[in-house]
């Protein structure tokens, strides 16, 4: 009898669902939206039924049930702890409540755990060992790969490398997150502009500048902007540093970045690499390891959450 | 036949060499300076003398011989590369040089991983599998065992917390080492009496402000002096937050800190302690995780180094 993997990639916006053979291979998917606004039960339910729709229906044997899920969440009690994308959801036992009606064993892992896992296993890492992941939107995450194995740490918390402290005078406003990701970018864009920066990014708001965020930025910059392409490299200096960070502690093979600030390409690319390069101790660090984009998209966190069924092989 | 492990302690000032038994008990140790100014040849001469004199007498079979050596060491080729404190010693094969000598597997490591390595085994870490290991000394250092691994990286470059960047704007000058080691606690002293600051520092080295080191500040900090007890706080808040840094990478259970600036006590505790409360972003990071000094002295390296020996079983 054929042995398969479900996975289930739970969004802010999206819930995704797949069957995988037990080499990763994609079978089916499914998708459908949150309805994170309704609260727990409705999304709850749509898990359920995604679950449902999935199953094979040729009697296949299901090895067991991943779930990528936003952070944080504690993957040894399988327990979803409190995303702030998701209203409602307090400490739910999803694991549980899954095995409960599944009768499989279930494996959580928070969504930037299963990139990284995705990108070992199917994307731009695929054969390495030491695998730095980081996603630069609207918060700043991570996954770490080290000698093979996913740095999860006693309860679950590691790899949480967008809370890196840039700046201790500012408190834990002075994390690389709160200082480089999405809504640092706007809020830049927005100071700077009334200061009196020129940039077409306020008549691309229509000068109502409450309506800036990173992804007009971006544009601006793609556009030859200078504000734009300033702040894009300003964001790509302080992952650069997080980087020059991780790999004087990990000493990894290859770094990968996704995230929706990476679709500003070498405007983002070239500063990071440039501060990898200046705030490295030796160019060991450095020479050989491979920087580069996520090569998944929407299917990582399907992919990822099947990798955490197959890691417990 | 019974089955020993000798190690080696190679430092910038005394070699130690010791024989162990497999359960890492001292059987036997002797020691020697170093001659490191004298170049290469007489240290290494010191080292295999020292291997010799240690060499069980009554037939016992030697599994292994670990190296403990200052860094940068590559722990997978058996190579130490230019550590500041060894002049002359560039690119020296050690553990091939010892090989073809005693003709046993020879373990190097540097001497922060063998410091983690010997608290976890003999020390204050006992039983623990998530273990950070900082040494605020000359340097900051460390060592970090994850799921119960040392984490080395590709080229066993990992660990090196100390470069982790505080200050992005003053490049590789920004790290908590160069913010916050013994040479930084003794330049702020300097220029904050130079500045004006009254203090019993400036009696203790005569007048002369080129001799006021670490050591200096700390002893006029335990006697009260309030620009001393300052200075050490300013170090402890650093390390605080590197501590913090890590806790969000790694999800320690303990943290062990070392090395000679935590002579001082509380008042390097206190303030670090404090810190690290205040730069985590859940409360989980750090309650039930103690954060305590190292246990062991003068024999840390002796037993790490051993313990090199043992993890390979």
């Amino acid at each position: 009898m054929s042995q398969t993997i479900i996975s289930v990639d739970l969004g802010g916006t999206r819930v995704r669902a797949a069957r995988f053979d037990r080499r990763l291979n994609l079978l089916e998917r499914v998708e459908t939206l949150t309805l994170a606004k309704e609260g727990l039960e409705p999304t709850l339910g749509r898990i359920m039924a995604q679950i449902e729709a999935i199953w094979p229906a040729n009697g296949s044997e299901v090895v067991g049930i991943g779930v990528s899920a936003p952070g944080p969440v504690n993957p040894m009690t399988g327990v979803i702890l409190s995303p702030p994308n998701l209203p409602g959801w307090h400490n739910v036992p999803l694991s549980r409540l899954i095995t409960e009606r599944f009768d499989r064993p279930v494996f959580l892992g928070n969504d930037a755990n299963c990139a990284v896992l995705a990108e070992a296993r199917r994307g731009a890492a695929q054969g390495y060992s030491h695998v730095i992941y980081i996603t630069v939107s609207t918060g700043i995450g991570g996954g770490i790969i080290s000698h093979g194995q996913l740095i999860l740490g006693k309860q679950g918390l590691g790899s949480e490398v967008g809370h890196l402290i840039f700046s201790p005078e500012s408190g834990l406003g002075g994390s690389v997150e709160k200082m480089g990701a999405g809504p640092a970018i706007a809020r830049e864009a927005v100071l700077r502009i009334q200061a009196g920066a020129k940039s077409i990014i306020r008549d691309r708001v229509g000068g109502d500048l409450s309506k800036i965020t990173a992804k007009v930025v971006g544009e601006a910059a793609a556009e030859g902007d200078e504000l734009g392409i300033e702040l894009i490299a300003r964001t790509g200096r302080l992952v650069g540093v997080l980087i020059a960070d991780l790999m004087h502690l990990f000493n990894p093979e290859i770094v990968v970045v996704g995230g929706g600030v990476t679709n500003a390409g070498d405007l983002l690319f070239t500063p990071m690499i440039q501060a990898v390069r200046a705030y490295t101790i030796d160019d060991d660090y450095w020479r050989d390891v491979p920087i580069v984009p996520a090569a998944l998209r929407d299917d990582g966190g399907l992919i990822g959450a099947a990798a955490l069924v197959q890691t417990v092989d």
